[in-house]
């Protein structure tokens, strides 16, 4: 069992704590590097040895301040996982079977935290790990610094969807003119983490949109992009992460689905839904999982099979359930 | 000459004011019909009559709280113009004739509002009218119902791009913070406003995306939009005006440019820039105007020589400065 702690004790554990491993989640975000990165700097301004580990290397965009790194520097005598809600989300290639068990406090906000740590912040009404962290970086004594600000910043932005999404508070927005009053450089940061596109992605999407199609009176929309295609626009598959978002923000669409041809000439199926309809529930029937709102699967043959797999999939979950009326 | 006004003298002015007619600026956007409404219902919750003149229709996401509409129900004693930067800005249909010379107070955000009213508060560094607007409402003593934080979000939100845009300051948000304390209803409102487009707008976009050019060794984009195509897609012209931050968004793009040909076939040439390029100088050189990272002008003639004028003083902003060397 996990000892809770407040802001202010775990501020003073910080305070207390020497020659400290900042363990980040695998499949790294905004939130988990931004908010491993501040702590860092906000230890290594008390003179402290800090380093930061991820299993997986931190993305170009969110690189804004690169952390420290840990390679071995110093032998960890306090283990802090920031954003990581269970240890498994640690990662296999480091962390996980390493540190798993060892870490000494977690900071985070996610309501099913497994209670993994020894001692634990959890702000499961935060947006962002980048909210409770904020105030326990100030409850330490530390100085914002605009690298500080500019790594809370980043977390918050890129939790809250730059604070589009219904996790936003007027809290969120609070500390985030406090950040940037700090000196977070906004204009620099948002371009980086939401604003530009290479043209190659530009081309990608332009491609993607003349395949967007509607069936089922509307309610569901699909768009694909061939290996082919992607490799003619020259885009790198991993810029195109947040395509999936694309068919389910047209309005009166519930199932939006976007196929990925791999390498391989598999397809890769990203689905989204709205208004209640379960994606997981359609992926799983498709040999896949995820989340109730986001999930995927993957599927082999030609675009033609494929599609008209999904559809059906969809068309059974839009459908009135049986034995109504 | 018009007098300056502080936003005291802004507020008692209006709580001097009887039966106040509210102008709007044509093509209305989020801030001027946010600002607009706000400052309707919060005359009204002082006992005053007022409503509100907008020379085009508001359109559908933006009414998320329609204001009381002028149609002649009183004979206007005041008139207050928000968000509206010179006289020719209010529209042909109705406002610019008929109330042109007779504004009593302008509340503005524009750097080149050209003076025109009686009386005037400029705030040139708010991101958006709501910001000063929301000082103002406080100063007049005006409770803030969740409505009025509803509309002032409106502004803030729509002009901000959703908090990403550079013109974002710690004041916006700290702002759009006592928004969502006063009640903003702000997961519906960004649904409204930012998520869901119809499949009429995905049509449109898709069609100025298959007309993505750029000029200038990628400095320059380009997109436009003809009336027959937007008439083809079916999407409302109200429905696209985000569509100017397309071109803008392409990594290593300095200056955006959006054409639309108005239903008369003149051009609607919206300028974006990055990188100090100033999109105002662009603009005022094509008989235009606006801010430093977002301006427009109207052009008449075929779409090339649209094109190429718009290209060339592009090609001038992104010169470097003569003698340079």
């Amino acid at each position: 069992m996990t000892e809770s702690l407040s802001v202010e004790q775990t501020a003073r554990c910080l305070c207390g704590a020497e020659d400290v491993l900042i363990l980040c989640h695998k499949n790294p975000d905004g939130d988990t590097v931004g908010c491993g990165s501040a702590l860092c700097a906000a230890l290594h301004s008390l003179g402290k040895e800090a380093a930061v580990l991820c299993s997986d290397p931190i993305p170009a965009r969110l690189a804004f301040h690169t952390p420290r790194l840990f390679k071995g520097q110093f032998t960890p005598r306090f283990v802090v996982a920031v954003d990581v809600a269970s240890v498994q989300l640690l990662g296999e290639k480091n962390g996980m079977d390493r540190y798993g068990r060892a870490v000494d406090l977690c900071i985070d906000h996610h309501a099913g935290n497994t209670g993994y740590a020894r001692a634990t912040l959890l702000d499961a009404g935060a947006a962002a790990v980048a909210e409770p962290l904020y105030e326990i970086i100030r409850a330490m004594g530390v100085e914002l610094s605009a690298e500080i600000a500019d790594c809370l910043y980043t977390g918050l932005a890129t939790d809250t969807g730059c604070f589009c999404l219904p996790n936003t508070t007027a809290r969120t927005h609070t500390v985030a003119a406090r950040l940037i009053e700090a000196g977070a450089d906004i204009g620099e940061l948002n371009a980086r983490l939401f604003a530009t596109k290479t043209p190659e992605r530009m081309e990608a999407e332009r491609i993607a949109r003349d395949h967007l199609e509607y069936h089922l009176g509307g309610r569901f929309a699909l768009l694909w992009l061939t290996r082919d295609e992607i490799a003619a626009s020259g885009a790198d598959p991993a810029e195109m992460e947040d395509l999936p978002g694309l068919p389910i923000n047209v309005a009166g669409v519930r199932v939006g689905v976007t196929l990925r041809q791999n390498p391989s000439g598999s397809w890769r199926v990203s689905i989204r839904t709205a208004g209640g309809v379960d994606a997981c529930e359609i992926a799983r029937r498709l040999g896949g999982g995820g989340h109730p709102r986001a999930a995927g699967c993957e599927l082999v043959g030609c675009l033609e099979n494929a599609k008209a797999a999904v559809l059906a999939e969809a068309a059974a979950a839009l459908a009135p359930p049986a034995g109504g009326l």
